[in-house]
C-alpha cells in the first residue's frame, strides 16, 4: 500500500477553497440523512505521529452536530482495558445507527507498536490480524460504514514537525515516545505499517491513505472520501452477504427430542449433602481464578420455566460477590438495538479473574429474533459464524466459557406454567408471552437444535442439563463449572 | 485455511440420502429463480488431483437445465492462450446473467502450479494474487456470484484414487502428470496451496473446502453450499460497493476547455510528405513488433465528427492486415450486456504481435452510460478504478497501449454535422441521436474531464488529438504511435 502509494498532486489553493467549501456544506447536509437512513459511520484516524490525526478530527467535527457524533481518543489501554480481550475497548466505542464515532488511532496503531516493540512474534500477529479482520468485517456485514484513514508524511516532515512541537513549551505534551521512535525508526515502522495496510485492506472496508502534508489538502482528501463512502453506503438499505463456512472446531451434539429426561434425579438428602460439598470446592475454586485471573463467562439459554434463575442462584451462592456479576438479558434498550447485537455482551464482558453470569445470551439472535422476523434471514444465518468468532475471541484471550442449555419436556413447562398461574406469589413469573412462546415449540426445538449443532465448539461447547428435576439440574451445573475451572487454574 | 480445516462428521445414510434429495429439487427449483434475477453463477471447482471435480460438476448439472448451464475444462493454456493475459481464458468463460458457468479448475490451479514448478517467484507470485483478487472483486462489484469449491482428499486416498485409475486401461488417461507429481510431493504442495486460499478467502468470495472422501457427502456439501449462496445473492437486487483509492500513477491531463485548437494546422503539401514518410516508419515499426510479439491496443475516442474514422485508415493503411484489427463499438449485443462490461473488450484482445485498434471503447461507460442512466451511479464511479485495473493487466502482459481523444469545438462539430446532413452521400453518416447528443455536450465535457483526468495513468496515458484540421490530427496521432512502438523494441 504504501510502497506502491502515489502522491496526487495537491490542487490550485483556489481550487482547493472551493471543493473545501463545497464538502464541508455536503458533510453538513449528510448527516440528517445518515441518521434518516439510521447509518452507523466509524471513523479511524490512524497514521505517523504528529500527522494531524488529532487536528484533523477537530476539523471534521467543525461540520457535524455535536449530538450526532463521539470522539475517542485511544491512547495505550489502561489497566482495566487490558485486563479485558484486544478488541473490547474498540467494541465499546463502535456508534449507534445513525451516528458517528471518530477514533484517534486505533487497533492499527495497536497492533503495530506491539509489533515494532517485539511483543507480538509472526503467529500472534497473524491471530491479531484475523481477529482485526474478523471484527471489521462483522461490522461491515452487520450494516455499519467503516473508513480506514492513514495520516501520511515523510520522515523529514515528521521530523520537523516533532523539532516544531518540542521547541514550544506549551506543544512539548504533544509529542510521545513513540512518535520520536517512529521518526528515529522511520524505514522500519513503514515496513510495519505497510504490511499491516496491506494484510487489512477489505474491499467492504479499504484503507485510504491521506497525503497529510499540506494540511489544506489532507483535509480535503478526509471530506470527500468521508462523503464518497457515505453517499456509496445510503445506496444501500439492506444487504445480504456470504455465509462462510465453519472454520472452528465443533463437538457433536444430540438432538433435544433424543435428550434422556426420565431419570435424571436425585434424592434430597443427597442434594443437601452435595449442594454443601460442591459450593464450598466452587468457593475455593473461584479464589484460585481470581489470583491466577481467569476469565469466566457462564451463559443460560433454555426453556421458560426450566429452572435457569434456581440453577443460578446456586452458583452465585458459592462465589464472592466482589467476584461475579449477574446479567439478565431481556429484550435490547433501544441505544444497545442502534448498535451491533453483540455489542451489548461485550460492554458486559469481565475482567480477568471475574465471573460474568448471562441469564440469556446473544443466542437470542438465532432464536427469538429469528422465530419473530426481529433481524433478516441473511442476519441470522450469518450470526453462528459470528458466534463462534466471538467467543473464538473470548477463549484466546485466555476465557473459561460454559454455555448451559436447561432443558425439560412440555408437559414439564405446562405443568409448572400452570402452577405459577394458580400461585398467586409466583404468577408474577408468567407472562401471555410465555403462553405465545409455548405455542412455537416446535419452532423453537428447530432453531435449538441447529443452533447446538453449529455453536457448539470445543473451546465454548454447550452443556445440556436435565431440568425436569430443578436439583439434578443445579448438582449437573456445579459439577461442570468445577471441571471447567479446575482445567483452568492447573 | 487448509490448516485449520476441520472434518466435520458425515451424516447418516439415511440423513444423507434425505438431504441429497431436498438439495438436488432446490437447486432445479434455483435455476429458474436465478433466471428471473438475472443473476450470473460462476461455480470453480479446484482441489487434489483425483479428488473428484469433473465428476462432482457431472452430479451437480443434472440438476440444471442444460439451456441454463456451460461446463468449461481448463486444463493447460493454448498455444494461442499463451499469448494472451493470464486472466483472458478466465474472463471468456464468464456466465451471462441467468446462468452458471461451471470451472473443472481454474486461476487457482494455474497459479499454483506455476508456483509448485518455479516459474513463479515471490514478487510475480505477489503481483498475481493482486491481479486475482481484483478480477474476483470486479466480478461480485459487478453482480456475480462466485462460488469456489476446494475439492480436499489426504494423501493416501488420493494414492489409492491415483492406483485405481491407473490399474484399468480405460481411465489411465484421466491421471496426468501433475496428478501424479501432486501426490509424490503432498505436504509441499499442500502448503502452496493453503497460502493460496488464505491469500484469495475474499469475504464477498470466500473459498468452501469440501471433504471428498465419500461421495455422496461431497455432492451434498457443494449442492448446500450452492443453494445457499444463490439465495444469498438473491436477497440483493442491486448494491452499491466503497469506492476505493487510486494507487497508480497518473499523468496530468488538461481540461478540455483549455486545449489549444486555433493555431493545430498542417499544410496539404506538409501533409503528404510527412503521411508517406511516417506510414512507412510505422509499416517497419509494425513488423518488429510482430516478431518480438508485442501486442497493441490503439483506442479512439472522441466528440462525434471528430474524425476518428478518417484518422483510424491513416493508420491502418500502413500496417500488414494479417497483424491488425480494428473493433468498432457500438452499443452492447444482448449476450455482451448480460456480461460485465468489460467482458466484450476482454474477448476481443489482440493475440501478442497484433495490433487492435477499438474505435470507442470501454469508456463508454464514465461517458454515455453514466450521462444516459444505462448503469448505477456506483457502477460508473467504480469504473475509473476498473479500468485503470484493465489496462495495468495489459501493460504487466507487455502491452503498449494507446489512447487518443480526438478534440474539436462545438462550432466545427456542428458546421460538419450540417455538411453531412446537406451532402446526400454523407447523410448516412449523421443520425438524429447525433443531434441529441450534441444537445448534452456540456454534460458530455464534464464527464471527459473528469474520465481524462482519473484514467490517465502512466503506463496507458491519454493523448489528445487536436483535430479541427483533420490532418493535423492524423499527422500527430501517427507520430506518438510510432513513438510509443519504437519504445517497446527498443
Amino acid at each position: 500500500m504504501l510502497k506502491n502509494w502515489i502522491r496526487e498532486e495537491i490542487p490550485s489553493q483556489e481550487e482547493l477553497k472551493e471543493r473545501l467549501t463545497k464538502a464541508k456544506s455536503r458533510l453538513y447536509e449528510l448527516q440528517m440523512k445518515i441518521k434518516e437512513h439510521k447509518l452507523p459511520v466509524l471513523v479511524l484516524f490512524e497514521g505517523w505521529g504528529a500527522a494531524g490525526k488529532g487536528s484533523m478530527i477537530g476539523k471534521v467535527i467543525k461540520n457535524i452536530d455535536p449530538r450526532f457524533f463521539k470522539v475517542a481518543t485511544m491512547s495505550s489501554p489502561t489497566e482495566d482495558e487490558l485486563r479485558r480481550p484486544f478488541l473490547y475497548r474498540y467494541m465499546k466505542q463502535i456508534p449507534e445507527a445513525g451516528k458517528f464515532t471518530l477514533l484517534d488511532a486505533g487497533w492499527m496503531e495497536e497492533t503495530t507498536k506491539d509489533c515494532l516493540e517485539g511483543k507480538l512474534g509472526s503467529e500472534d500477529y497473524a491471530k491479531r490480524i484475523d481477529s482485526i479482520k474478523r471484527f471489521e468485517r462483522q461490522l461491515t456485514d452487520n450494516g455499519y460504514l467503516l473508513l480506514k484513514f492513514f495520516m501520511h508524511i515523510e520522515q523529514e516532515e515528521q521530523y520537523r514537525r516533532l523539532e516544531g512541537l518540542l521547541s514550544a513549551k506549551d506543544t512539548q505534551w504533544r509529542v510521545n515516545a513513540f512518535d520520536k521512535w517512529q521518526n528515529e525508526h522511520y524505514k522500519k515502522c513503514r515496513k510495519v505499517f505497510d504490511r499491516y495496510l496491506s494484510d487489512t485492506n477489505l474491499s467492504t472496508a479499504p484503507w485510504y491513505i491521506i497525503d497529510a502534508l499540506d494540511k489544506k489538502w489532507a483535509e480535503l482528501q478526509v471530506l470527500e472520501t468521508m462523503i464518497s463512502g457515505i453517499e456509496t453506503a445510503m445506496q444501500n438499505s439492506s444487504h445480504s452477504v456470504p455465509l462462510l463456512q465453519n472454520v472452528f472446531p465443533l463437538v457433536k451434539m444430540p438432538k433435544l427430542k433424543d435428550i434422556e429426561l426420565e431419570n435424571k434425579v436425585i434424592e434430597e438428602e443427597e442434594y443437601k449433602t452435595e449442594l454443601k460439598h460442591l459450593q464450598k470446592k466452587l468457593r475455593e475454586l473461584h479464589n484460585r481464578i481470581y489470583r491466577k485471573r481467569v476469565p469466566v463467562i457462564i451463559t443460560y439459554e433454555g426453556w421458560d420455566a426450566a429452572g435457569k434463575g434456581g440453577n443460578i442462584k446456586r452458583i452465585t451462592e458459592a462465589l464472592d460477590p466482589r467476584g461475579f456479576e449477574v446479567h439478565p438479558i431481556a429484550s435490547p434498550e433501544p441505544h444497545e438495538k442502534a448498535r451491533h447485537y453483540l455489542w451489548r455482551f461485550w460492554t458486559r464482558l469481565p475482567k480477568d479473574g471475574h465471573v460474568a453470569i448471562f441469564d440469556r445470551t446473544w443466542y437470542g439472535r438465532v432464536m427469538v429474533e429469528r422465530l419473530e422476523g426481529f433481524c433478516s434471514e441473511n442476519d441470522w444465518r450469518r450470526a453462528y459464524n459470528e458466534m463462534n468468532e466471538f467467543e473464538k475471541e473470548l477463549s484466546d484471550w485466555g476465557a473459561v466459557i460454559i454455555k448451559f442449555w436447561v432443558q425439560i419436556d412440555k408437559d414439564t413447562q405446562l405443568a409448572r406454567f400452570t402452577e405459577r398461574q394458580n400461585n398467586p406469589e409466583k404468577r408474577w413469573k408468567i407472562t401471555d408471552e410465555d403462553w405465545r412462546n409455548r405455542e412455537k415449540w416446535d419452532a423453537y426445538e428447530v432453531a435449538v437444535n441447529e443452533m447446538l449443532q453449529k455453536t457448539s465448539t470445543t473451546y465454548a461447547p454447550w452443556h445440556i442439563l436435565e431440568s425436569v428435576d430443578k436439583k439434578y439440574a443445579r448438582i449437573k451445573a456445579l459439577k461442570i463449572v468445577i471441571k471447567e475451572l479446575e482445567k483452568a487454574v492447573k
